[in-house]
């Protein structure tokens, strides 16, 4: 990155390095501890990366990873029917439902049938719900990675302004809650927030999940605020196609305190909640009698 | 009430008599609705008054109402024993908990017991998830009461600055929710917020839910905003106990463009919207084939 303040820049790999340290003594205490399966379905390039991240995750954790592709003409009953066997067989211990998934299977209906316990991305929506009351055992992992930079950067959480530009579903909301429940003032700004640089001006913490690059400028940011940068945006630099995130980093970290690059911000912190969520899988299945 | 600017006092009674009208037709065209049992467990006075509020809709929607009170050494797989039956009887519409409980129940696991398709008060994790997901079928009532009188304004809901103080379970997260599906921008205080007037007064809705009486003064409302007082305090004036809100609504009434009283503001409206949840139920039951 040209023109970043360099000494801005809050990467993720030392929070992930931590993050997997813990997981992988985890697994040495429980060496048994089970398989994450990842499913795709169909022939989807863009979620290669996402898996091949994710397997190189699971082996620096040292939890059993297994990649499966299924035909694209798999129907929602098979899709169903297959979950539901995981969701019996102890020897599963979580499972990844890649995205994209064709457009003749409905999401959301099939995330639910993952059952919560081995809900290891947090999307059931009895997983989000308990959120809601300030269980964040699995809560989603990009939500949580933004949680995680954050407390990187030692900002006492009690009383900090965030403010949170996207409400989706996976990311603002989630979020904004778990960030409510660690005593953070949040405002979630959307597409229809009259002003988005009035709050995003007075916070102490800006987080951006919006998926437009160069969304986020330093005139938006108040001087030694945190800005955590979840997009990913392909863009078109002279003839060639570079991943950038929401925020314009250069600029920004001029103004800012703390600004996540993209990529190397909350990407691999990501992948590294998701091990960490496997192992509190783990420990619920446990609890709970499966295995 | 004295000294109230009473043109600016925004009742429930329309409010609830207009979704009662509607929860009555409904009824009318499917007379053969199951009944809503009320569970209480235990003598707790304070619910009487509840229970009663909720049986005097309930007649007047036309919707079966059984009052249960059982014992209060119910053990708990007693008690979750009794829920399952209820959710596997078809005649059954729905099921309220009266909260409190006695304290050898946990509230959230017994609440849990309840099916998510029976759970007419909103309050299983899976229904407050689902929440997040933008499907607030049957959210809790409370935060839809609220929701419901901020529409009666007739307030444009996008882009609208909603501040909410409070950030419970059951009133301030799910309200900032749905508010935030509805186009709102939303910010959510708390006790740890550094300054609660600092973004009351900038803004076009204030909805309280504390605890506190007295808690918002007209020193932190904007001119002209509209303020949605949940709140529910026994207070003590010359000897005699008084119910009021959390805001002082006098002076409010002097400043704001609407301000909800207490009692007779948010409270109607909750109960009305319980009789709704328990249509919502009924067609979701169906449309499930349980019914």
């Amino acid at each position: 990155m040209k023109d970043v303040a360099d000494h801005m820049v809050l990467r993720g790999a030392p929070v992930r390095d931590r993050i997997l340290s813990d997981v992988r003594a985890y697994v040495g205490d429980h060496p048994a501890i089970g398989t994450l399966v990842s499913i795709a379905i169909g022939d989807i390039p863009e979620v290669a990366v996402y898996i091949r991240n994710q397997k190189r995750a699971a082996e620096a954790a040292g939890i059993p990873f297994d990649e499966q592709i299924w035909p694209a003409d798999t129907t929602p009953e098979e899709a169903k029917a297959r979950i539901q066997a995981m969701n019996d067989d102890p020897s599963v211990l979580g499972i990844i439902l890649q995205r994209p998934i064709p457009a003749h299977i409905n999401v959301r209906s099939l995330q639910s049938a993952i059952h919560p316990l081995k809900d290891v991305e947090g999307m059931n929506p009895a997983s989000i719900g308990n959120i809601v009351y300030n269980d964040v055992a699995l809560a989603p992992c990009t939500a949580s990675a933004a949680v995680e930079l954050i407390r990187a950067t030692g900002l006492t959480m009690e009383g900090l302004e965030v403010v949170m530009i996207g409400h989706s579903e996976i990311v603002g909301k989630p979020a904004a809650m778990m960030l409510m429940a660690e005593g953070a003032t949040v405002t979630v700004c959307h597409h229809m927030t009259r002003s988005v640089a009035m709050h995003s001006r007075r916070a102490d913490v800006v987080v951006v999940a919006v998926g437009k690059a160069h969304l986020v400028g330093a005139d938006m940011i108040k001087p030694g605020a945190a800005v955590i940068d979840i997009g990913i945006n392909q863009i078109d630099v002279d003839g060639e196609t570079r991943i950038v995130g929401d925020v314009a980093t250069g600029p920004v970290s001029q103004v800012a305190g703390w600004v996540t690059p993209v990529p190397g911000g909350v990407g691999p912190v990501t992948v590294a909640i998701l091990m960490r969520n496997a192992t509190v899988a783990h420990q619920r299945q446990r609890a709970a009698g499966w295995i």
